[in-house]
């Protein structure tokens, strides 16, 4: 039975995502154990203190169905955030929110604009709406703003920003996000999506938040899955004007977020000292990565992220071949479009030193 | 601005899951505490022992993302129903897995078939799809199987059948199930919702997974948020043909399964003690509430599930308010045109006690 036939438009050209190897796995295969793994943007220092109590906290009542509204999670980020709790929707993970904002708003024959290297669920989601996909070529790595408005037209729907982008950890300038959003027409929705924002030092974080009152077809995306540590949970949110999240919640389900995930997410926002921990750590081992790549003469992409991107300049494939006999698990981004790049996540410093030890050799 | 304008077809006519309210809101509302809940047809006896080991035993891993292809929890079902690992497909809860159904095979204009007075998700997602719901009506409270097979058509993609059926707990016969199958064609998709089938008893279950062989639009869902007694973790999961399951995965969002819910899951499959504690309490009970119903001269739908359906033949919402008034928080089902009636979960046989008084109470 041909079940593509069946399938709706863009289906069948769809190939599901490849995520990186489970550890076990990659070490089962290799023959090797205690290798570390610098593939998945995840926070090193694994679950926080406050977190690890709210789930053990929750368990009792593990039997009864979740907050179908997430009351205590969005009542403490709207308090973080100086929003409205009308403002906020939750997701499982942001990819779902993502995939939720197709869902209610994108459909066939319509046009998504994205950049080139960026985060590959959004030509996923373009895809499986049978949607039409306007990858804009980048520039230095990163998004090339007004090339990307000057792609709008009348048939696009969405536009797609990532910043700091993944996988380059590109970063774009709060007067270039001013200015693009001024020129993208107000029936254009744009997800400025925010996933490695902790990361930004502070005083150069942009106030995404803020522009939502100017630009009603803004949605701010972030998520609980990088700095606060709980990539495992699957929590992500997004910010936009009361109206839009009100349509997009007539589109969820109504328990996508599970009890633990609610529970060990507010946990989490309110645990200020493992937050500015990772953030430390990821600053400090983030320097001495760009020390190590200057002093081998390697070419890199400097990055806001959790991660930084080695660029080769030759098929980057059998120096991550080698890395990985080496029990260094980084990710290689050929289906980015980046052959000659692999990424690296920040780990712990003992972790980095592997992966810095185990270049030198593989690369000298 | 008008975002419903600029919404896909159906959106605009889409009303967002209304679940029961949160006890402790209620208790706030009322001024009353100590209350029961038997709303939303979870399992009274909360998280199993198992699955609690589980979770405390998978927390130091959080902050790394899921096995994207819940790869333990698809080989301890996969050994235990006897079937492949590449049949089974994972989801965040069944409803997740329901809408995925749709997300793939669904689009504006086709129709689906399903029952009146059966699981709400489907005639949401009939409408956020665009697609045109063809609610078949009931008989006995339950599907009428030769109508509904009569109501398929050229335009038909989708059929949805619960068994037992939620809100009213009816059961179709092995017979009259297979006669169904017999009858749709092969490029009409039947979902058969088994949410509830751990509480029918062994050897009345149907060999539905059996029937896959047979009918290659045949899936099979179920769940581990009912006699589980995971609700709020969200599993579900779905068995299909192979190519089926194929197409479905490539529309499936990596990590929709978050980590606690993978291990949780995976437990609870091997807790036979505790579901058949389950299973045992919900026997016991609802032949407690039936006998309690004869006594009252109350009509009552006779169930499968793990909830039994009250026919007042008046308006139920008085008495609705009435119960809460005595602390008792039941389901009135009007949403599922069934004013008349009251869903009442199985309980612990203390909180059916305090139902069954205040019924006595309310009524007399």
């Amino acid at each position: 039975m041909d079940y593509l036939a069946l399938a709706n438009a863009g289906v069948e050209k769809l190939h599901p995502y490849q995520p990186g190897k489970p550890v076990e796995e990659l070490e089962r295969e290799l023959g090797i154990s205690n290798s570390v793994k610098l593939a998945s943007n995840e926070n090193p220092m694994g679950l926080g203190p406050k977190a690890k109590a709210a789930i053990e906290q929750a368990l009792p009542e593990l039997a009864r169905y979740p907050d179908a509204n997430g009351f205590a999670l969005k009542s403490a980020l709207a308090a973080k955030l100086g929003v409205n709790t009308d403002q906020l929707i939750l997701g499982n993970g942001s990819n779902e929110l993502i995939d939720l904002v197709y869902h209610t708003f994108v459909s066939s024959g319509q046009q998504v604009v994205f950049s080139q290297y960026t985060f590959i669920v959004y030509a996923m989601a373009t895809q499986a709406h049978g949607a039409k996909a306007v990858e804009v070529p980048a520039k230095d790595f990163g998004h090339d703003l007004d090339a990307m408005a000057a792609a709008i037209t009348e048939q696009t729907k969405l536009v797609c920003i990532t910043n700091p982008n993944n996988p380059t950890g590109t970063f774009l300038t709060r007067a270039e996000l001013e200015a693009f959003l001024a020129k993208v027409p107000e029936q254009v929705l744009v997800v400025l999506d925010e996933a490695y924002t902790e990361y930004v030092d502070e005083d150069e974080r942009h106030p995404s938040i803020d522009w939502l009152a100017q630009y009603p077809n803004l949605i701010v995306s972030r998520t609980f899955s990088k700095a606060y540590g709980l990539a495992g949970l699957r929590v992500g949110y997004m910010v936009a004007n009361p109206e839009l999240i009100g349509v997009l919640n007539r589109v969820r389900e109504p328990f996508n977020c599970n009890s633990l995930a609610l529970a060990a997410a507010e946990a989490a926002l309110g645990d200020e000292a493992y937050l500015s921990e990772a953030v430390d750590l990821n600053r400090r081992e983030m320097a001495r990565y760009e020390a190590f790549f200057q002093q081998q003469g390697l070419r890199y992409v400097p990055s806001r992220g959790n991660f930084i991107t080695l660029d080769l300049q030759r098929d980057a494939a059998p120096v991550f071949e080698a890395l990985l006999r080496e029990g260094v698990i980084v990710r290689p981004i050929a289906g980015y479009g980046l052959p000659t790049c692999l990424r690296i996540s920040i780990g712990l410093e003992q972790e980095n030193q592997r992966c810095m030890d185990a270049l030198a050799k593989v690369l000298g």
